[in-house]
C-alpha cells in the first residue's frame, strides 16, 4: 500500500474526461481528488460546486472531493487524484494516504471550537487509514463549509449567534477553525493555543494544514498524506513554511534538496494569503484595499506566478486564505516528489 | 553626465512626499519619473491621473511623467526618478538618459501608422539627448493615449474611423503602435515589418520597448536609457526577452551575470501579458476568459509575484499589455544595476 | 392546450427544490424552463452551467433549459416553467407555447449567417408546435453557444476563421445572430436586412427576441409563446420595445393597459443593454468604460431596479445583451398576464 | 438670501469645465459642491480624490466638496453647486443652505461616539449658517473619512484600537457615526439611541442624513439645506424615507405632490443600500454574496435605474451605504424642486 498521484487537466469545471487518464487499476483505489477550479474562490464561486458535481458523477461517492477555487494568473485548472496503490515490492518508507469526513458542521459552529474538535477527530481517522501517525503528517488538506446569507438569517431567527454575519469573512473563519483542528491533531500545538487562536492570536499555526471553504458542502472533508512504515510508494514529500508571499528562497532550497536526493517534483501544494499587516518586505501592498478584486485572488495570482516560474509548470495546487496555516502573510508548502 | 535613479514609495496615488528623498542636487536634473500606481491599469484607472497631477504639482512641468497602473498581487506602489546626474570623474560607459514628447496623437491616429512614426521620431530625439544611438538603447519606456467613448463618438460624427470602438481594446492598439515606433527607431525591424505588425503579425517585436496607455494624456511621452560613451554613471543595464510569464530561468541568469560582474540590481522594469493563445507551458490559463478581472491584471500579478520573489523586493516596475514587446505571451525585462 | 406558467425561487444555482411546487399534472407537460442565475452572465459564468445540470437531473431531457446569468442589483434568482397545460373549456385566444432545438452550431458559424438560418428554422418549428404563426409570436427566447479560447484555437489551427477571437465579444455575436434568426422567422425583416445587420447595421432589430449566450451549450434552444386560436389558457402577453434603459413610461403604460383589461401581471421578460453611444438621455454613462464590471452587468442592475420598482417584485427575467433586440441602447419587454 | 442650485456634467473626474456654466454672480456664493464620480465608491476609489483635487483648483478652498463615488448603471457623473443666492424680493419660505467642517477625526475615533458628537456640532453650525433650525433640515449631506491599512497599523502600534480593521468596513462605520451625528443634531433621536445604534441597533435612523466616506479627507464636511423664514429662494424640498430599494411608490407620490404644487423637480438626492437581511420583498437578493462586485455598487445601480426611470434623467445624486439613513435596506430621498 502507498500513495500514487495522477494529475489531469480540466478544460472546464465540468470537464471530467481526465478520468480516462487514470490507470484502470488505480480507479477503484482513488481516495481523494484535489482540484483547482477557475471560479473566484470566494463566496459565489459556483465553478467549485459544478466541478464537484461533475466528478461525483464519474467517481465513487466515497472519494473525498476537494475543489479549491481560483486559478488566477498563470495557474491552470486541473485535478490531482490520490490513490492508495496496490502493494508492490518491499516497504520504501514512502507516502501513504488516508481520508475522512466529519459530521455536519452546523452554521452556528462554523469558525468555532466545535468545528476544531470535529476536524481534529477527522484528521486522526484519516492518518490512521493512511498508515502513519498524525504527528508525522506531511500535509493535511481539508475542505470546509461557509456561512450563506440564508443560514445566518436562520440561525439568528432561532436566537443563536454565528461567528460572523459576513459571508465572505465566514470562509476565513471556517478555514481557520479547520487549520486549528489539523494542527491540534498533529501535535503542533495544544488546546490552550487553539483557544488563543480563536480569540485572535495569529501566531498559532500549523505547518501542514491546507484548508479551503466552499458553499457546496456542509461537512469537512479531509485528506492526509505522510510517510508510512508500510508504504511501498516511490513518492515522498517535503514540507516547509513560506515566510511570506515572496519566499522564493525556501522553494529553491526545497527543489535543490529534492534534486540532490535524485528526486523529481511531481506536484506542489501551497497555501498563501495577503499579509494582514498591509506590508510585505517592508513595502506597502494593495491587496487588502482593492475593493474590485478580493485579496485572496491577488495572493493566489502572485504566489502562483512565483511557484510556476520556479517549478516550470502551471498546473499547481495554490490555494488562498492561509489563516493559521503558516505565519501571517506566509503559508505552507508541500512538494510531492518521486525518487 | 549620466543616469542616476532614485526610487521612493507612495502611500497613495497622490502621495508625493517621496520628492523630499530625492537628493537636492538631483532635483533640477530629473528628466523622468516612472510610477506604478494602484488602479486597475485599464480604461477607468484614475489613480494614474491622480498621481500624474500630484507629481506635476511638485516637479518641473518638463519632466516626463509615466504612471503605469496596476500593482496587483505583491507589487508595491512607488516612483522611480531618472535624473541626468552631473559629470563626476572619467567616463564609465554607464547609462545615459534622454526624454521627449510627441505632438498630440489624434483619436483617429491611435493604433495606426501615424502614431508609429510620431513615436519613432520621439525615440530618436530622446536617445540623442541621452548621448547614445537608438540602436544601443537598453530600454525605451513610453506612455501613450487611449480612446474614450466621447472621442470615438466625435471621430465617427466627423465621418472618420477609429482603429477600434472598444475603449479597453484601444489601450492595446495604442501600446502596440508605440512599441512598433520604438522598435523602428532602434533598428529592430523595418517599416515593412511595421505594416505587417499593424495587420496583425504578432511575431514582430521590440526587445527594449515598454509602453503603457492612459486616459490622462493626448501625446506620447518617451524615456530612453542606454550605455553612453560620455556617461560617468555607475549604473548599467541588462536587457532580455521574457519567453513567457513563467520565465524564471532568464531572470535568474540575468541576476547571476550581474552578481558575477560585482553588480547589484537597483530596479527592474518588465512588461508582460497573458499568452494570447490561452495556454502557457502547454497548459490552459484562464486569464482571457475571466470576465471579472481583466487579463492584464492577472498577468501583472503573476509576473510581479515571480520577479518579487527572485529579486527579493516588491517595488518593481511591472507593466501589463506587452503587444509587440517581446514575443506573444512573453515580454521584455531590463534590470538596472550598479557596479 | 395552452400555456401555463409556474415560477419558483432558487436558493442557489443548483437548488431545484422548486420542482416540488410545480403542480404534478403539469410536470409532464413542461416544455421549457427559463432561469435567472446568479453568476456574472459573462464568459466564465459557471452558475448557469451548474443550474442547467441540476435541472436536467430532475426534469425531462427534452425540456428546453434556458439559464440566463446575472441577477445584479435587486434581481432574485428564480426559474419559470412554461407548460403546455391540458385543454380545459373553450378556446380563449390565450397563449400557446412551443419549443425547438437547432443542430450543433459549429464554432466557425457562431455569429454568422449559418447560425441565423438555423435559428430561423428552429423558430418556425417552435411556433408551429405552439399553435400560432411566427409572425404572431409575443416572445421568442433562445439560448445560444459562445466561443471559448480552446475552440478559437482549434478553428484557427484548421485554417478557418471565427467571427471574433475575443471570447466575451463572441457572446454578443452569438446573441445577435440568434436575434436576427428570430426576427427573420417572425417576418420582422428580410434576408437583405439580416445581411446589413451582420455587417454592423444596428437599426435592424426584432421586437420579440430575447437571446442569451452560454458556455454550456453547442446548439440553440428556442422557446416561443404567442396567442393561439386553439389555446384555452387564461394567460396573455403584452410586448413592447424599450426605447432605452430608463424607459419607465412604456412599462407604466403596459401595466395600465393590463390593469384596464382586468388583468394581473404574472411575469416580466426583458432584454436590455448599455447604450453603445456611451450616452443615455443626452448624458454620459460609464458602463462601457468600467474595466472592473462588465457593461451587461451594469445594464441588468439598472433595468432590473426599474422593473422591480414598477412591478413590485424582484424575481423577474431581465437579461443583458440586447443586440438586434430592440433599438441600440434599448431592448424588448414582454409581460405575461392573467385575465 | 436663499439656495440656488446649478448642475453640470463631468466628462471625467477631473473635468471642471462645468464651472464656466455657473453664473458669474453665483460663483463667489457657492458654499458646497456635491459630485457623483465614476469610481467604485469603495476603498480604492481614486476618482473621488481626483475630482476633489480638480475642483479645489478652480473653486474657493472654503467650499465644501463632497464627492460621492459610484455612477453604476445608467447614472451619469456630474456636480451640483449649492450657492447662497443674493436676496431678491420678498421672503418665500424657500430653502437656505449652510455648511461646516469638523476638526480632524482621528483614526481611533472613526465610527465611534467622538465622531458622532463632532458631526452633531458641525450640523448645528451648518444649519445656523443656513438660517434654519436643525430640526427643520430637509437634508444634511456629509462626507467623512475612512480607515486605511496604514492608519490601522499606526493606531495599533500605539496600543490603541480601531473600530474595525477592515478598510472597506470602516467606510460603513464612518458613514454610520456621521448619520447618527446628523440625526442627533436634528432631534430625530437622543444620545441613548445613539449608543444603542453604535452597539448594533439598526432601527435607529435619520430621515434627512446622506453620508459618504472617502479616503481623501480627514475631517467631516457638512452641507445642510432646509426651509428658512428669511429665504427668497424659489427652491423647495420634499424629503421621504425609501422603505426598500424597490420603493417606486414613494417616489411616484413625491413627484405627484410636487407637480400638483405647480413645481418641477430640479435634483434628486438619494441614499440606498443592499438589504442586510439578504432579502427584498420576500425574495433573496445576491448583492451580499457577490464577491466580484461590492454590494453598494449593486444597490446604487438598481436604485439609480429606478430613479432615473421615474424622473427621466440620469444625472442624479444616488449614494450607497445607508447605515442609519432610513430603515435597513431602505434609504432617504430628498427632491429639490422649483415652484
Amino acid at each position: 500500500m502507498g500513495l500514487e498521484l495522477v494529475r489531469v487537466p480540466c478544460a472546464a469545471p465540468d470537464d471530467v474526461r481526465g478520468w480516462d487518464e487514470v490507470p484502470s487499476e488505480l480507479r477503484d483505489r482513488v481516495r481523494a481528488v484535489l482540484g483547482k477550479t477557475e471560479g473566484n474562490g470566494c463566496v459565489n464561486d459556483f465553478a467549485r460546486a459544478l466541478a464537484a458535481r461533475a466528478w461525483r458523477d464519474v467517481i465513487d461517492p466515497g472519494v473525498v472531493t476537494v475543489m479549491s477555487g481560483g486559478t488566477e494568473g498563470v495557474l491552470s485548472p486541473h485535478a490531482t487524484f490520490f490513490a492508495a496503490a496496490p502493494e508492490e515490492g518491499a516497504p520504501t518508507g514512502g507516502l501513504g494516504v488516508g481520508v475522512s469526513m466529519t459530521g455536519v458542521i452546523g452554521p452556528q459552529d462554523i469558525g468555532r471550537l466545535a468545528q476544531v474538535m470535529a476536524v481534529r477527530d477527522g484528521v486522526l481517522a484519516a492518518t490512521a487509514q493512511g498508515g502513519f501517525e498524525a504527528r508525522h503528517a506531511a500535509m493535511v488538506v481539508a475542505k470546509c463549509p461557509l456561512l450563506t446569507s440564508d443560514q445566518i438569517d436562520e440561525v439568528q431567527r432561532l436566537g443563536e449567534s454565528v461567528a460572523t454575519t459576513d459571508t465572505y469573512e465566514s470562509m476565513a473563519f471556517s478555514r481557520a477553525a479547520t487549520a486549528l483542528g489539523i494542527g491540534l491533531a498533529c501535535g503542533e500545538f495544544d488546546e490552550a493555543a487553539v483557544e488563543r487562536a480563536l480569540a485572535g492570536d495569529r501566531s498559532v499555526y500549523s505547518a501542514v494544514a491546507s484548508t479551503s471553504a466552499g458553499v457546496e458542502l456542509v461537512v469537512c472533508e479531509i485528506v492526509a498524506i505522510g510517510p508510512s512504515p508500510t508504504s511501498t510508494s516511490s513518492l515522498h514529500a517535503s514540507t516547509a513554511i513560506l515566510a511570506d508571499a515572496c519566499d522564493a528562497d525556501t522553494v529553491v532550497a526545497m527543489l535543490r534538496v529534492i534534486r540532490d536526493a535524485g528526486g523529481e517534483a511531481v506536484q506542489v501544494f501551497a497555501k498563501c494569503e495577503p499579509d494582514p499587516s498591509g506590508r510585505i518586505r517592508g513595502q506597502r501592498h494593495t491587496m487588502l484595499t482593492d475593493s474590485d478584486i478580493n485579496a485572496t485572488r491577488h495572493a493566489r495570482a502572485a504566489v502562483g506566478g512565483l511557484l510556476a516560474g520556479l517549478v516550470g509548470r502551471t498546473d499547481l495546487y495554490v490555494s488562498g486564505g492561509a489563516e493559521h496555516q503558516g505565519p501571517p502573510g506566509g503559508g505552507t508548502i508541500t512538494i510531492v516528489w518521486r525518487r
